[in-house]
């Protein structure tokens, strides 16, 4: 393995560079984001999957770029992902973060999502119906990977998959989970396929206490404040519900997911 | 059921009242929450514990402040609660507020926690050990009531329980929660009364999965960068892992301890 003086790395120093100023932009900007199907992902272990080769093919990292802080034996690890790297001073990385206190490393990540194709002959799917908090959607994506589900499909408005907190709060899981947004015919397509739609209920579905799953699931999460919405709730083939003791209505809509998902998995 | 117009309100108009910067001081000091044993939740349904007579006696409603938007028939509600009722304009309760729109209406509660003993027969637990996130702290003592858990250990330097994020992420959970800061004996108390001491672990610990539990048990989330810390894994009875999928590390505490939770709850 070559030193990584042989890195190519370029310095900036102005904070009038045009590429400096396409990545504050990706960070600060969905519109941004959206336009150029990119995001930002701060944090060497949120890059790691790029060097072992494990990210999922439709995540493309772009660009490194890392302060002056960052000692030369960390850079190292970067080096044979081939990617330009781009270094700028400490200061600069602090107002690119969205963290409080920086890594000082975070890459720039193209998101290319595949067609949605169910799995034929098992599958676990989680559905998002109008996820709001950002922390919820980091979370519920995070326990997805862990709970090996094979992709996390987001119906109506939900909050940004790609805006920093929600990438934060995936804690490097992002590029290990396939995404869709729901297009026309999805329900059609579900059924054909031999999948349950499992709707989570506050009250009045079958206890997830016991309650046995077959091999195709697509479970739906509903919006924090109103829950699953009805046009899916009336769709539903199974509608499920944690029992809970009394005092408290409703459990934290990614902690209700996590648990359905841990019972759900094989 | 006397009308609202009889309620003693009193209504505040001056930014510079002595009772309206004593409120203020409570959302956005600790030490103001710690030295008065006091702090504030926001909203209607957090504050009906109150108004039904659920809420538990070591949480104290001593102030109730709402501003101009809020309507008579929402104010009769809490008529019957007996507390001071202090009238603010709008933009003073906005002012006061820690949520993006304040529902108007905030209460000011004193916590008055009682000495620790366990449930002699049986009992569930949750044991946080230097838990520093907010919204993970106020989940997990939402998830804890919602399972019925008879109470709430914190050890180490904990994230305050009664900031505003965490109170907020409790959902209406904290009046039912009773919460204890570890005093020394704990470990010894714990076990003379034949509880087990049960820490989560990434990694290594009897799997969740066909776990099963006694009548006694104290489960312990840990920090979460960090996990449990190396004094309480060495007492611990108990060692749990939740199985997981490849690329992913761990979960998030708040979902890690509400699955133990959800599977040790009878």
């Amino acid at each position: 393995m070559a030193g990584w003086e042989t890195i190519e790395m370029k310095r900036i120093t102005s904070r009038d560079n045009a590429k400096l100023k396409a990545v504050r932009a990706l960070v600060r900007s969905k519109k941004e984001r959206q336009e150029r199907s990119c995001f930002v992902m701060e944090g060497a272990r949120a890059l790691s999957g790029w060097v072992d080769g494990s990210a999922l093919p439709q995540y493309k990292l772009r660009e490194i770029w890392i302060s002056d802080k960052v000692n030369a034996s960390f850079v190292s690890r970067f080096e044979e992902v081939g990617m330009p790297l781009l270094q700028i001073p400490n200061d600069f990385m602090e107002n690119l973060s969205d963290c409080r206190t920086s890594q000082g490393i975070l890459g720039v990540v193209e998101h290319a999502p595949e067609p949605l194709e169910f799995h034929s002959d098992q599958g676990n799917y989680l559905l998002l119906d109008r996820l709001m908090d950002p922390g919820n959607m980091g979370t519920l994506i995070r326990s997805a990977v862990a709970f090996g589900f094979d992709g996390v499909l987001l119906h109506g408005e939900c909050v940004e998959v790609f805006n920093p907190k929600t990438v934060r709060a995936t804690m490097g899981a992002l590029p290990f989970s396939k995404l869709w947004k729901m297009a026309p015919g999805f329900f059609q397509l579900a059924d054909e396929s031999g999948y349950e739609l499992i709707a989570t209920a506050m009250e009045g579905g079958e206890s997830l206490k016991g309650a046995l799953f077959g091999p195709k699931n697509i479970l739906v999460i509903g919006n924090e404040a109103n829950g699953v919405s009805d046009e899916i709730f009336k769709r539903a083939t199974r509608r499920l519900s944690i029992p809970l003791s009394g005092n408290v209505e409703s459990l934290n809509a990614g902690v209700a997911g996590s648990i359905c998902m841990c019972s759900m998995r094989s």
